[in-house]
């Protein structure tokens, strides 16, 4: 009995459509990637797990893919800890390799490994694929691409700037007008927290914070008291509730906030920076905006954080973020190698362009012109014009079997293959084709040249 | 004390140049696949694991990655089998999921799958990564890209003349002049073992047969005795070891050898078709031969085996293979589906590019023009310009930080970027830019449109 074919929940096959369109998005990130100097590297898919574990907490921890030992792994396992039966302590003896879960680790891995080649500051981009023993949701999978571009080795605030017009080069690229480039910095969250006499919480005060647009002013109070911050801190807290107007005047209010704290001061400079040179080299179809809420991340960002937003009206979480971080590379053994980076969210962008029926036509473009077959010899006839349409760039091909005609046809009508081109006895005799339009019907009898000029 | 970072045996980092290099080779297979009308599909890298076991003999069974399952994995093991202690038995109740093996199973999987949405024939192309637990060595790899073109549906010749001309094609677009494309078919090899009967032992034979190249005549000779196939076979066998001429004169002998085999007769039929149609079209770089002792993947081969040799002078193995399989997707029970595929070996291609120094040079480009930080004023008027250049597709980059002149200008240096813009005081003032060629060293104060233009 055959086996009915599956693949695993959370994996997913692409169609030729699909893959068509996922490569119209990572070619146009990676035109602009290359455009703003960053280069390519890529890294293997599964790493030693001990690159991989204790980089992403617990709850990382427990949802990253682990490869089962070669041979006969149980050997290893002595006889005491097998008799636990505990999966948790017997894992890291059967399985000494573990799929990527990011590309940031493994990318701080690389620069530590690679350190006497890089010739620093390194922009680097990476586009592949990573791995989640995630719960599969809709959006959520447990194989997806990350598309990330980082620069390590400088502090310059000069990288923030371009990292925001990097965002609006890409999504003007792909005409997708009016994302929202939300930025904040640990420093100001850091600033809160000291203000409102909550340094020690930071963590707490910053996932409560985060969770304004979803639940609420009144939610992320109550969150926040529960979690031990008090009520004095929180009323402090409430001119950031009501922080309006554009960039500048945010800043205003936060400077009046911030004023005791030297880290939120720092923090408010290093965003006026960002904003006043974005506004003085404009940006094409995107918007920057400060959000004090956002803290993405925050384990590891010390400087700025970035969040993008789709469109307004276009339902999706955000489709790109990253953020600094002073010690990439630190894990590894590399002190003092600060690190800036984004990432573009290709699933979601991919549902965004969908959505807003942006993908080009052409993209989904398949072959130009099918050659119908009447047998071997009108066959022999089609591939001297099918070689010479090739050689002038043209996608062509034969339909492989002498088949009756209206399969064909049909063939090249479901494939969408606009032209189709008939060769029988007479065309060979006369040296022509017979070239037919399928959507108009139209048909004209043609040298090869012709065939050529009129296909090109 | 921070971990000394490596990577698993097997398995490498590519570097920019690296990255670039095999992106040239794959882009460039891809752009022959997709002028031959074939459409990409893409399949998860793991796969459920009765989906690949058994699948590529007990070799490939232990040769497979398993993923270990997630959470408490023990549990799921009745303790009377976990007592055994057998790690063979006990994967199937621990690991659920396999990486890719290669990508032909996977094919024939999605093929089954999705045989409804497909409009058959379906020439598909995919370039995924797959992974095998293979002792590493010069030249394989744990982590390797196959690049496969597939037809399935069709039994016409004319796939297999086709594949022939996209070796051809592909190896033409790469400048890989000479490439030898050696043909047979599982037929002739039937054929002959019927002859010398030995049709009971035709894998022994095969894989006898096989090592010609390698050991021998004599040493083949002996293993088929020590198989079991009696002296009268092998003495029958002569004439295939002196087998010589072109194309047409080896078909010749092979006729006389094979004249009482149906089989042996419909294999030489098949390669006379072959041989016909690409004499008749063609070849632009590459040369077709026929080679009886070519015997690859013989264990579902059915009827053409295609393998493609570098040019001589280049000591590689085979770059590229293939062949004809009847029952690709009877294994996922769907009968009677035909194919017919060939695969480009990407490692050994980038080896034989490199070894005769074919890579364009063009493909390693760095970025076209470096701007030297002198502080943020300048850095601002530089970061307008760079907008412009990159606006006309020009790759363009400030150097983030005001380090020393010379540190810059080594950075530059070292990046091999042609050009570095100097932006100080006076070029402010006069709105212009001093644009400096690194290797003459050449240097002169140009406007923004004459920047714009000498870099395009």
């Amino acid at each position: 009995m055959a086996q009915k074919p599956s693949i695993p929940k959370g994996t997913r096959d692409f169609n030729p459509e699909q893959v068509a369109k996922r490569n119209y998005i990572f070619n146009t990130i990676q035109a602009q990637f290359e455009r703003f100097g960053f280069q390519p590297i890529e890294t293997p898919s599964f790493e030693n797990s001990d690159t991989l574990m204790g980089k992403y907490g617990d709850e990382g921890d427990r949802l990253i893919f682990k490869i089962l030992n070669s041979g006969d792994f149980l050997n290893k396992v002595n006889d005491t800890l097998y008799a636990e039966k505990d999966s948790g302590r017997i894992t890291p003896k059967i399985s000494e390799k573990a799929l990527r879960y990011d590309l940031t680790v493994p990318f701080a891995r690389y620069v530590v490994q690679h350190q006497n080649e890089i010739e620093f500051p390194f922009k680097r981009y990476q586009m592949q694929p990573v791995w989640r023993a995630d719960r599969p949701q809709k959006g959520r999978f447990r194989e997806f691409y990350q598309c990330d571009a980082d620069v390590v080795g400088s502090t310059s605030l000069w990288q923030e700037v371009e990292f925001v017009q990097l965002y609006d080069a890409v999504f003007t690229a792909l005409k997708l007008d009016g994302a929202t480039i939300k930025i904040n910095n640990r420093k100001i969250l850091s600033g809160i927290a000291e203000v409102i006499g909550a340094s020690d919480k930071l963590i707490d005060f910053t996932v409560a914070l985060d969770k304004l647009d979803k639940i609420g002013e009144e939610k992320v109070k109550e969150e926040m008291l529960s979690k031990g911050i008090p009520q004095t801190g929180i009323d402090a807290l409430q001119p950031l509730f009501s922080l309006s107007g554009d960039f500048a005047t945010q800043i205003n209010q936060l400077k009046t906030i911030l004023n005791t704290s030297d880290e939120g001061k720092k923090g408010i400079e290093e965003l006026e920076f960002i904003d006043a040179a974005i506004s003085e080299l404009g940006l094409s179809t995107a918007k920057l905006q400060l959000d004090v809420t956002l803290a993405r991340g925050l384990n590891y960002y010390t400087g700025a954080i970035f969040e993008v937003s789709a469109p307004e009206g276009v339902a999706m979480g955000s489709i790109g973020g990253g953020g600094r971080y002073d010690d990439l590379t630190g894990i590894f053994g590399l002190k003092n190698v600060s690190g800036v980076g984004i990432s573009f969210g290709l699933d979601r962008i991919y549902l965004v362009l969908e959505e807003l029926n942006l993908f080009p036509e052409t993209v989904t473009k398949n072959i130009d012109v099918l050659f119908i077959n009447f047998g071997d010899k009108e066959a022999l006839f089609s591939m001297k014009a099918i070689k010479e349409l090739r050689a002038n760039n043209i996608n062509a091909e034969l339909y492989p079997d002498a088949a009756k005609m209206k399969k064909q046809m049909n063939h090249a009508n479901k494939r969408n293959i606009p032209y189709v081109v008939i060769v029988g006895e007479k065309e060979i005799e006369t040296n022509t084709y017979a070239l037919k339009h399928m959507v108009s019907g139209e048909q004209s009898s043609v040298t090869l040249t012709q065939l050529v000029s009129q296909l090109s």
